[in-house]
């Protein structure tokens, strides 16, 4: 066979290709129990990729890896460390070692990569490479190395599906004891992160995707967007808020005109400096949000005061590329959100529209999502800089004991529209001075979705309220074996068909399951993974007593329903569903908001994964010390704030419009000053 | 700096270019108040450019603005005023003066102006001097001083290139003489391009836009957006289609990887190269369409026949850098457009989704838009490159007698399932042969709305169908005086309050206008330029008789409708007007599509604003042959095809599924070979 011809003669080859990707090959040893015979572990990547150790380890499921040593180089590959390459690895090692091939390289093609030792050097295309490695028979792991070690399936590659195991990155540890092969095999509250990306990825709410830090939301989880976008829709109508679509380009000259309020986004801001071939004569930027955008515009359209409000909506994408942690739906480079704009005569107008929609907002997370949230305010320090003051709506993910921000709305004041001059003639005269338009703005981000799957989902798989769910029901004929009689299968086949057509008319969202090459039990895990709220059963001894049994996927309980009952008793459990996962998350979040007034108690009470209400007196650097000296390892040092970091410091999360009563003299909790207010502090995402 | 040195030449330099455009810099002082500072502004226009102060005022949005004092100009420029040039406009007078700036020179490139003064002449390329006002910060308006009055504000712009006001191109003799200020000023018969920006601005749908070849989707237009989405999603849900969100993104590596299908769109790809001040390793391309964003996740969902058919669709804005002309709606380098990529078993099944979402398209161009269209099939020559065939709902503009794309759905065989490798395990058994997938792509685009644009509206302005207008009725009191009494205004308006939320309450969207600053002629047109379809008027005569007067926009016919009435036959009449529309549009349509045997006639009839029906050898060649051959001034050289180029040759628009019959023997339009269909050409956007 040519290939392995071509591959033996690597020895011999000194041949190149000028646009070769040069590569490396690492050799690995976990650490091995004295008496068992190392596996060691090879990595083949190119050359600039990162492969710490860390990685090494959670992909190949295995402890320690050190870089081996000459002496087992030898003996299992018969060269030394630095004439390796995968012209020794064939079949004869089998079963004997692992390889970690960076998805890098899975991808690559037909490019050439240059396999180089030190003695000697060739190039071969990149899917050449890749199929002599399939050929070998060695346990590959396709791994995205710029993936962190809890996102695993970053990798999950498009081309050569069949020759790619995804690497899982777990912990021996977190496993699953019960884990089935087609569901979640980590614990949730051992590793949330890796639960998390297993979650989402296998109850095809998203997939990883090519360009690290974006994601492909699939049905089930653009179904719960469409179906946030429908109710808000109607409901900003009702206040007068039209939708519009304003271009996702910004020149650069316009963007960096407001340099307070881009300063912000500027580390993040996504250029386009090139249209086919050529350069453009001025950079382009792809809006991280559209106040530069629109207001120009809002300038030119508003003339009188016959014009205000002005009410805009849209539904688009922004791209933020954070150089951070990537984390599905929380963290993303590109989200989808709605961004609404609004200019109104008088403060207390805008100080109205502020409030309206932070109410929309706490119903889609309440009556939509079945997520509580606590409604307040920003302080100072956490407030969007552009505005006067920023009201929030805060969520809490119980089992990191972190609280999120859900989504915030803006009372601009006039900061803006000086700086755009959206004005309108003074209504008590053309001779008195101009008036300065009074702004908001507000966002609600794709970012609810993992809120709502981190707060619901369990070992199982997703967790979908009802009312959002894009599947309800699914109706699964049960009772069925080999042994059952054609005119009994056909019965309960068509009875199951009838259920659905029934729940179909009756406006529920319905599909059903009747693939005979699965047992019922597969089936049921199956369709637990993928979230869907009721299950509704069918088998002889329902069909004998007129009955069907329904089971939630929340808690598991039975229902039994007569037929005739169907369409009322249904939709009534997908109700009752949607209710008690709020009141159960809500439940959750009302113990772990925790009232602490004494510094002693903070620490130990946010360690144990609580957000906390604490007297404050409202001072910025009082908070900033708050964080400081909540952090776990307080050296110094800025803490990354992401999930790696749980030693972060407690951030204020908002002063709760909802307030405990200040004690006479109540001290803030952390400095000497009088309490002015109690504050929501928390980790946070 | 150099530029800033050649400008301080000025006063001394005598320097000239042969072909240079003289210029002239005139300040005017608008009224202002006595206890306030004059703000100057400075028009800088061609030597030619006619500047009124009417038009000045309404570009500067000032009052009565009158050549300066000497005083004046030797306050702010320190120079007599026949000394004044850009010269003397620097960084110091940003937020002190306002310049208006010749379009004419905004559009002038690198042809040198000639900048001259009482004692100095210089010449400078006119871009120079653009990018210089640019640099100085100064409140900058381009402003179309060939325009009337009244469209001031497609410029209102604060700098200078890039915010430009389209050309209007349109000359003294296509001015409507009967054009109010507030109305269209330019006859769509007679200059159509400048007919069609003034619709879509002044009309709220759209919004020149800072980065050119970009557009405002104003809530007026993107209400018709939404009313198409959401019928359509109603439609594809029902065959199975669910939506769903791929990221914008694409790596070069894997856009470039299918070198076939990205070769056309290739030119116009957007790049992101940079992030913050960071360069990519990788650049990122802007999806131009998803093919390559899609179909290797295609490959890694689709595993079994039971996996099939998968069919997804996305609404999403996608990005084509054309370098040609833009033109609002139909060709913008961001559109929003839905793509529906699905993959199924067989051949067959391929062929109807196909035509099933065609048939879809023909639904909202005929019944949401009211724009007849012909649906066909692509010559092989027009059809998607990557696919095995095209088919096309064919629109026609009567107003220049082109035809235009409406929207394509492709069979796209197998060429992408073998390219991206989407294989099932071949139903027959697993040890047969892998089966590929067969593929269809389909889009709609946001062009939908410049076709409806200019298919119905008129030299009043917009008429839009009633099924997508975002207001559909107006009511408007009427017959009110300075001499009427009190408590019959009160009725009036009143009554037509109640008539308003008595249509509300019939689903009906209504607004109203009681203004008492404006007549109602006025508001009349005002309603009409917007193009809400019925006019709802209510005045002291009809409130004795108990009725309104409704007045549809489309043909001003006026109906007598009794207020007990008004529930049922204020949505008949806005039915009857969408139906009256489509025929109408139908008509023109159906009389310039002319059938045309013989290819003497072919060329008189095109040139007659027809496109042609002609029987075909089928051969693409003689498809060729036909273009140049059509083309007004046959040069030899390339035509642009363009709005600016009406002299192009005819394309083949469609083969039409509904076929004329061929006559035994009939031979090619063009060529001697014997025919083999009718096929329909044109000119065409």
């Amino acid at each position: 066979m040519a290939l392995e011809q071509s591959l033996a003669q690597l020895s011999l080859a000194s041949v190149s290709a000028e646009n070769a990707l040069t590569t490396k090959t690492l050799v690995f040893k976990p650490k091995t129990a004295k008496t068992a015979t190392p596996v060691p572990v090879v990595v083949i990547a190119l050359q600039d990729t990162k492969t710490p150790t860390s990685l090494v380890a959670a992909s190949a499921l295995v402890k320690e890896p050190r870089m081996a040593s000459a002496d087992l180089v030898e003996e299992f590959f018969k060269v030394a460390p630095t004439e390796v390459s995968i012209a020794n690895l064939h079949k004869d090692l089998a079963g004997k070692i692992k390889i970690l091939l960076d998805q890098k390289i899975t991808e690559a093609g037909e490019t050439p990569l240059e396999l180089a030792t030190a003695s000697s050097k060739a190039a071969l295309p990149a899917n050449v490479v890749v199929k002599y490695l399939e050929s070998t028979g060695i346990e590959t792991v396709v791994v995205d190395f710029t993936a962190a070690p809890s996102a695993p399936a970053a990798g999950a590659s498009n081309d050569a599906k069949a020759r790619k195991t995804v690497a899982k990155q777990k912990k021996e540890e977190s496993k699953r004891e019960d884990a089935k092969l087609i569901g979640i095999t980590v614990d949730k509250t051992k590793d949330f992160s890796a639960w998390y990306s297993e979650v989402v990825t296998k109850g095809e709410m998203l997939d990883y995707y090519d360009v690290s830090g974006c994601y492909i939301l699939r049905p089930n989880s653009y179904h719960v967007w469409e179906q946030i976008q429908d109710w808000f829709n109607i409901q900003i109508k009702k206040l007068g808020v039209r939708n519009a679509y304003f271009p996702m380009f910004v020149s650069s000259r316009v963007l960096e005109k407001e340099k307070d309020h881009i300063e912000g986004f500027a580390p993040e801001v996504a250029w386009v400096t090139k249209a086919g071939n050529s350069e453009l004569e001025e950079h382009i930027a792809i809006r991280p949000t559209s106040e530069t955008v629109m207001y120009p515009y809002y300038a030119k359209w508003i003339r009188s005061h016959r014009d205000l409000p002005l009410k805009l909506n849209q539904w688009n994408s922004v791209v933020r590329w954070e150089f951070k942690h990537p984390q599905p739906f929380l963290r993303t480079r590109e989200f989808l959100w709605q961004e609404g704009h609004t200019v109104h005569l008088t403060d207390k107008e805008a100080d109205e529209q502020v409030m309206k929609i932070l109410d929309l907002y706490t119903k889609i997370y309440e009556e939509l999502l079945a997520v509580p949230v606590v409604k307040g305010k920003k302080t100072e320090n956490e407030k969007f800089a552009g505005g006067n003051y920023t009201t929030t709506v805060e969520g809490f993910i119980g089992a990191t004991g972190r609280g999120i921000q859900g989504a915030t709305s803006h009372h601009l004041g006039t900061n803006f529209s000086k700086m755009f001059n959206i004005t309108v003639e003074n209504p008590e005269g053309a001779d008195k001075p101009k008036v300065y338009g009074v702004q908001t703005s507000w966002g609600l981000s794709t970012r609810v979705i993992g809120v709502m799957v981190m707060t619901h989902s369990d070992n199982k798989g997703l967790v979908l309220p009802p009312r959002v769910a894009q599947t309800q029901v699914v109706v699964i004929p049960v009772g069925l074996t080999s042994k059952t009689a054609d005119d009994e299968r056909k019965g309960i086949n068509d009875g199951a068909a009838d259920i659905e057509a029934r729940l179909n008319a009756a406006d529920v969202r319905v599909t059903s399951d009747y693939r005979d090459t699965y047992t019922s039990g597969w089936k049921f895990a199956n369709w637990e993974l993928k979230g869907v709220p009721l299950r509704v059963e069918f088998g002889p001894k329902d069909m004998a007593q007129e009955q069907v049994t329904a089971v939630r996927r929340d808690n598991g309980e039975k229902y039994t329903v007569k037929l005739a009952e169907l369409e009322t008793r249904i939709p009534e459990l997908l109700e009752t569903m949607q209710k008690e996962m709020l009141e159960k998350a809500r439940g959750d979040f009302d113990k772990h908001r925790v009232k602490v007034d004494e510094w002693k108690d903070f620490v130990p009470t946010l360690n144990a994964k609580n957000v906390i209400l604490s007297p404050w007196c409202g001072d910025a650097d009082c908070e900033d010390d708050i964080k400081d000296s909540s952090a776990k390892n307080n050296n110094g040092e800025d803490e990354e704030e992401d999930e790696r970091a749980p030693s972060m410091g407690a951030k204020s999360l908002c002063i709760p419009f909802e307030q405990p009563e200040l004690k006479p003299g109540q001290k803030c909790v952390k400095c000497d000053r009088a309490a002015v207010t109690y504050c929501m502090f928390g980790r946070s995402y």
